[in-house]
């Protein structure tokens, strides 16, 4: 299992395990843009030299006021972290929930984050057959079952790509629930500024609004993420913070990337248009894939494949290709793995390699 | 007061507060190595552009495996960490003390890391009149009268610059307690190899070794520590840390600077001749020095200085000028500050802008 530190993109632990650089993997584990990052972020690299020897900005006041502009909301209703995955941890701590919810499949930090604070924790099971979508059943299940005064949420989901409707948060909240809600991928819909939840979670004090700037803008090795959520609600978050949690370097590009108009246009055309080549071909193999607009695809086997998902990775690992092993998300099993949706030569060049993988596995691969 | 954020090197409020560009002060309020960042720094920022897209390797292998080799110790025995701040945090909530102890004034941080993990803290005086130096009945004292299961100490203390004795560490160790020691300026001294417990920490189940890279390679914007221990003792800490903590920039110029031996010869030059010289203006100025060997001091105001520090700094503020008032800190008052040392040409501007402010200030500054 590639997944040794319970995530995609781990290129170390695939060197380690195949035997071949990790420069030279085609990653499809991790749901990076492929036409990131933006130019600007060589701007910036390039003049970093002079601000590495000073301290960040404790309170990233130049990135936060850009963000501020972008989601029409106060400065003070934003918290920088290093990484969404400090906020997740941050949100879970400092909202104190005596009893947490998520929806699984999900992302695992969202777990890990509540085993961590010691919160106990209820999963409640997306359907396969409703398309992992989080509908009116479950949250009707989630209030009656869970005790939950805190739920965890990500729209569009990640694994699933599943979106999360607002009269579903909106029940959650008149349930006097706690929601955070985790976009981190939203930035990826075309309409994503009309969908996102930002500004009402700047003035509602139940609701919170996670963001990473790391996918959409391909700069996990850098990470940023924010939160937003009403400034007094934010406070608890701000006080349990590392000092100087976020690098300069973070915040510079944060701010620069904000700027850059043109790179968002381009990624939407990309995606709609390498989206539909990638599940027909998918499809054409025999995998099914499932609804959703983000750059990463959950995908079923084949019903005769005579392999696993865990079987299906160590594969194509062996041929330079990474794919999540879906089978460590809860609620999910060996016959799921998930893509990441690349450039049109990098996706024919997966597919290739899939071919083979499902070939030397004794797989029909018609 | 400068540190709106509790630490010094903040530009950004120091911008806000004497409506000067962040870039045009003579920053003596934080200590980094002027000398720095080595030259290597340059080339991996040169490079960076096709690393930002990749996760960062979540346990920091190539970092960890320099770093044993420097200390002569098991990688198991690291963890690496955002900045050292973020392992403090982590130290105080993975070990979990009943009560903790410092040595005032220290760093902030081990106050407020106790503060925020809810762990009621010990603050053991040390004594203007012995050179703030943590002695035998400082010892004494904590056994008696603190309570405390862990000591968190800094050797070189910060804002003093004084050492602890192994001695006293041991008689801490001996008592059954815990003791994580803050090495995070010890590579100033030319005989840091030989004086560091790093060794020690690696196989004592109660003895931490804490270090930072930002101080003596001059890369606070980036941020990287780490912290040496036993390897099981060290699991817990890394079970709380966030995933991907560490940028993959901090831990690619981590591994880089390493190598460069000779930086590390020419910082320990260049100190020595600027502290002397340091020491020897401020002494003029009718300021008093307490003894170290570290890239900053503290100093006491003349004692007929008609000005508080906090007045001092402001005066040399508004002269484009940071120095650390250190009434903040726990032990202190408003007769003391801390300054860096820099080059010659910056020391000299220094003690011109100092001479300036004290005329200012009605003092006598012969």
């Amino acid at each position: 299992m590639l997944e040794r530190y319970g995530h995609g993109g781990d290129l170390a632990t695939a060197e380690e395990r195949f035997g071949l650089p990790a420069d030279g993997f085609l990653d499809y584990s991790s749901n990076m843009n492929p036409l990131g990052p933006p130019a600007a972020v060589r701007e910036i690299l390039a003049r970093y030299m002079d601000e590495i020897s000073k301290y960040p900005d404790p309170v990233s006041r130049k990135l936060r006021a850009k963000l501020a502009k972008k989601h029409g909301i106060d400065q003070s209703a934003i918290l920088v972290g290093n990484g969404a995955a400090e906020l997740i941890d941050l949100a879970v701590r400092a909202l104190r929930p005596s009893r947490m919810a998520i929806a699984a499949p999900c992302f695992g930090e969202y777990g890990d984050a509540a085993k961590k604070a010691g919160v106990p924790v209820y999963e409640g099971l997306l359907r396969s057959d409703a398309d992992f979508e989080l509908g009116e059943q479950w949250v009707t299940e989630a209030l009656e079952a869970s005790g939950a005064d805190l739920y965890l949420l990500g729209s569009p989901n990640n694994p699933t790509g599943a979106l999360v409707e607002y009269r579903h948060i909106q029940r959650l909240l008149d349930s006097g629930a706690t929601v955070v809600l985790d976009e981190a991928f939203l930035d990826f819909l075309p309409d994503d500024e009309h969908r996102s939840l930002a500004a009402e979670a700047s003035t509602n004090g139940r609701l919170f609004v996670l963001r990473s700037m790391t996918k959409f803008y391909a700069i996990p090795g850098i990470r940023l993420g924010y939160i937003v959520g009403h400034p007094e609600a934010l406070e608890a978050m701000r006080r349990l913070q590392v000092p100087w949690s976020v690098n300069s370097l973070a915040q510079a590009i944060g701010a620069a990337v904000l700027e850059d108009e043109a790179f968002a246009g381009e990624t939407w055309a990309w995606l709609q248009s390498e989206s539909e080549f990638l599940r027909a071909e998918l499809r054409k193999l025999g995998f099914r894939d499932y609804p959703g607009a983000v750059n990463y695809l959950l995908v079923r086997l084949p019903d005769d494949a005579p392999f696993t998902s865990t079987e299906l990775q160590q594969e194509m690992g062996r041929r330079g290709a990474l794919i999540r092993d879906a089978s460590l998300f809860t609620g999910l099993d060996h016959r799921y793995i998930r893509l990441a949706i690349k450039l049109r030569a990098q996706n024919a060049r997966l597919i290739g390699v899939l071919r083979e993988a499902i070939a030397s596995l004794g797989g029909s691969g018609t």
